[in-house]
């Protein structure tokens, strides 16, 4: 056997996924990276989104595995062989690399010997308003990409069927966007650089009823639940991480909700806020059927 | 007038502040950092714990600030000056310092030119336990300084009563958690140092129902709240970041009770299930009265 073939760290395969660190190179490429076996599992199986070559059907497209390469230290790949087999089987590119060329390509110190290059996996806002959602995350003005992570991971956890990134939110493709999600990104459909008007008003006109998360929103949260409104579908606009939201969006609502302090915190945090909202509506929505 | 005398960045004070960043020196001083206006604000307004001399009575001690020592820019205390003139009339130490000074003290980059030295503020457990708590949060395996904060903010926020960190937990006075409580370690008595078993059965003796919040937990929440378990005094014990919480810990509870995971996340983080379980408590308990 010997010592296995590792990829130079100076392969141009090497450094076209170091690159997607970057914003503008992962827009360019429509590719991102995904660290550690939790995200490279799901993305191996997320079948998400279009192939990037515009020439399939629906039907095929569907077929395409999220993971395109997948960059994994012989240890790694040892342990997480399940894993590596089926990145393999579904067609992704298998590199055996150094340690030290695995965490370059992450630029952190521990991404456990594991890092993939998937293609881009948002849908258009069309195909998430056609599947009738009933619960919905819009992140409106979310700059700090570790927040936008933990809200998806939060609407995955509490059932919303699809989570929107306006074009005034962090990019959902971020390493750590896409860190903090924890897989969630794999499981939701999601939609970005969407003007939050058209996703207010797309999400109107499939009969989805708008509610602006806001600390100083004039509904209580509670006074929402006891009144009976919010068992039918909803979407939830979150904003920055102060979660205020500017007066012309709050007005793209039917109601602006603020959970109630009843102690003596100023606010909450937007994850945290964000995990009180979707959770009330997901057991408003459960308490009906 | 001229420039305002600031106090040298050699002097004596600004040492023994900056060594409270270390929790040897925090422990034996029985002192901690507060950092920016929000905190230090709240730590002119808090009355909380014991003065540290041990011969005060309850009255006298009541009546002490937690601040006793305030570092500010000119320019902190200029935009600031009723928070600086409060700390001044409650007896608090004031120092104008060059922004290098107070930045190294906080070490970090933006204190936002204030920064002040606290006593420890907690409560022996026995005094949390007289008052009778309706809502009670104990962190037993907290590890990360701000998921501890995060966790206190949210449990001030749901109106909780008090919050007990046991032996096993992060320090409460680590800046990181300071800062992430954002005030609310000024607002609720906390206990600190407690052994999980002596937290447990103080709390059941004061007629407290413990639920361990664990993601593998035997009850669901949602039917923990239809069975209507929930509306009298509860105790949530918060474990480690992957919420799991050791078998002997959970059998110290009542019931282990899992956040349901409606869609395909594996897991919530820890402060995002302590938020939803937490505001579940504190709705719970106000349906009924």
């Amino acid at each position: 056997m010997g010592t296995p073939d590792l990829i130079s760290p100076r392969s141009p395969r090497v450094a076209a996924a170091r690159r997607l660190v970057r914003r503008n190179f992962r827009t360019k490429e429509r590719r991102f990276l995904a660290e550690g076996p939790q995200a490279v599992r799901e993305a191996v199986a997320c079948r998400s989104g279009d192939t990037g070559t515009g020439t399939e059907t629906a039907e095929s497209a569907a077929a395409a595995p999220a993971l395109l390469e997948l960059f994994a230290t012989p240890e790694a790949a040892a342990r997480h062989s399940r894993i590596v087999g089926e990145a393999r089987d579904a067609g992704a590119r298998v590199h055996l690399a150094a340690e030290a060329t695995v965490a370059d390509i992450a630029q952190t110190v521990s991404p456990q010997g594991l890092i993939g290059v998937c293609r881009f996996i948002d849908r258009p806002l069309d195909a998430l308003l056609a599947a009738r959602p009933r619960l919905v995350a819009v992140l409106a003005h979310v700059r700090d990409p570790g927040n936008a992570g933990t809200v998806l991971r939060c609407a995955d956890a509490a059932g919303a069927d699809a989570v929107i990134l306006t074009d005034a939110s962090v990019d959902l493709y971020n390493p750590k966007a896409v860190r903090a999600s924890a897989g969630s990104l794999f499981h939701l459909p999601v939609a970005v650089g969407v003007p939050v008007g058209a996703a207010a008003e797309g999400l109107r006109t499939a009969g989805v009823r708008l509610l602006a998360a806001d600390g100083t929103g004039e509904q209580d949260l509670d006074d929402e639940l006891d009144g009976g409104t919010m068992s039918g579908p909803t979407g939830w606009i979150f904003g920055n991480e102060a979660w205020g939201l500017p007066a012309e969006t709050r007005a793209l609502a039917d109601a602006a909700v603020r959970v109630p302090i009843h102690g003596r915190a100023e606010s909450l945090n937007l994850a945290t806020a964000a995990a009180v909202c979707l959770y009330a509506s997901a057991r408003a929505q459960r308490a009906t059927h």
